[in-house]
């Protein structure tokens, strides 16, 4: 690989999503493959469709981790479909092939994601998504930002002090 | 298999728990054992090893799924140990492989298992585990307990109720 | 668990059997029941089930690992069934959960598990199954045997000795 | 995706290999990239990096899904990598995200890879490979090629076909 490899940044949220959350999706996916990150995410409808449109309209790569056994499930703007045929199980997959990720929205199978992805010590920056506490306390583990613009910028940020830490990819 | 099938009672937790709360486990897997119950879960320490205790001490059948590849790392009150040699993608297993589950207290990894239940149409029920909320919205997905007891019962009856839909098992 | 654990021995073989094939999974499952040790499956019918019939007759331990996501697809003797989720990618948890494995005739499933058992280190009595070869030169990794006795016998005597050697799990 | 997307052919073989099997397998990778296909494979040495370096000096992609939990693993010639953390596990994967797959030498691990190949209908074109039989009688599903280039017209014929099935992807 290149000396300084691209990160990959995992794209998390629901396969169905408002006109707003979906926007927010396309410019998520725009701003990372301008970065030269790579996109990951589910490969299916919602919110994965919209961040791998804008990232391959801006001439990324995206990378979709299908939970059934089908290529041909992926959305049209997956560059690199992997069936699984895992079913839910692939959400791991898609934390793992991750240097960081961002969630939009979401339902259960997001959370399922954030939750691997702290697991695993993943960098998770969330927009209109899950909010979690213990006992009543907020807990901060997922970093909230406002824009897509700042979403990515953190991701990326994320994304590179893990990398430097040398257990990154 | 018997007319009427045992109902698997997935048990979620940290693999560190507090005297306390590795009590109320032990409580929760001695109830379940006592109802015929079968406990699944991830199979290490802390809130897992309490509820294999008090589940085997009352007679019950338990199952860890293991992440690693060794058997030898199951606790000692697993009665069927499975390595899947998965890493953390095996509480995707433990979720699966369960008709209902109680969450105890809990980490990022009890996390992901709930949002993989909520996602799979698995009851959940908490015992001083997450709190979830969107939009600052309390989220109620996951059914909240006050005892052990009342943990079991609750699970218990959701597990039955899902099984009377036929998709139980 | 016990000072001296149970032995896991996997019984592969394909969905459906002849009845002279069937027999001899009743003889190994019966066998291994007999000898302590939990028997380890894919869970559903053929060899499957015979092996399970086998050992249950005999008041043994069988655990499922199944292709599907509904416990209910397990065969009636199945004491323990897990419902993976993850279709023909349990052939690789039904290897990884066995100390050795027993092969009877067999499909391309059975291949896949030989494979990966040879992979892992985990020995395979086969019986009637798979010949092997590479540059017309047989391969000698499928340790044969002529009856179920002998298979039983060997697989046992290996899981043991794998055991010994400390990674046995 | 284009309306005529790319066949996506597995290139199977041992992490280590001899020069006339890399030789062989870097051949096979540029036919593939050449012919527009995406070479996937298990990413790692031998014949994996073989053929991932035949197929980027060719313009290909390259996908490597990586048994462990760092894309650092990943050979330099792999395109997109997605580390698994899975395990020989992920041999299942290399299959399921394949239309064909061609065999070159191979351990243990392919024959793993033949076998869940042949057990979920992917074509399997050999060279060099395993040689299969049962009951003393040789067993034809793996398609023998006899040069790099007539392995790679085979496997492109046949994950055509498989497309034209409709099932391909």
């Amino acid at each position: 690989m290149s000396a300084v490899p691209s990160p990959y940044v995992g794209v998390i949220g629901a396969g169905e999503a408002s006109d707003e959350l979906a926007a927010a999706a396309e410019a998520v996916g725009a701003g990372l493959a301008r970065a030269g990150a790579v996109v990951v995410c589910g490969g299916l409808g919602g919110v994965m469709a919209a961040a791998c449109r804008g990232a391959a309209e801006a001439g990324g790569t995206t990378v979709g981790l299908l939970p059934g056994p089908d290529r041909a499930d992926a959305n049209p703007w997956v560059t690199v479909a992997v069936a699984t045929g895992m079913g839910e199980l692939r959400n791991g997959l898609v934390v793992r092939a991750s240097d960081a990720l961002i969630a939009l929205g979401g339902g259960p199978g997001t959370l399922s994601e954030i939750g691997f992805a702290l697991k695993l010590g993943r960098p998770v920056v969330g927009l209109k998504t899950w909010e979690l506490a213990r006992g009543g306390v907020a807990d901060a583990s997922i970093v909230a930002a406002a824009t897509p613009a700042e979403a990515v910028a953190r991701a990326l940020g994320l994304a590179g002090a893990e990398a430097g830490r040398g257990s990154g990819a």
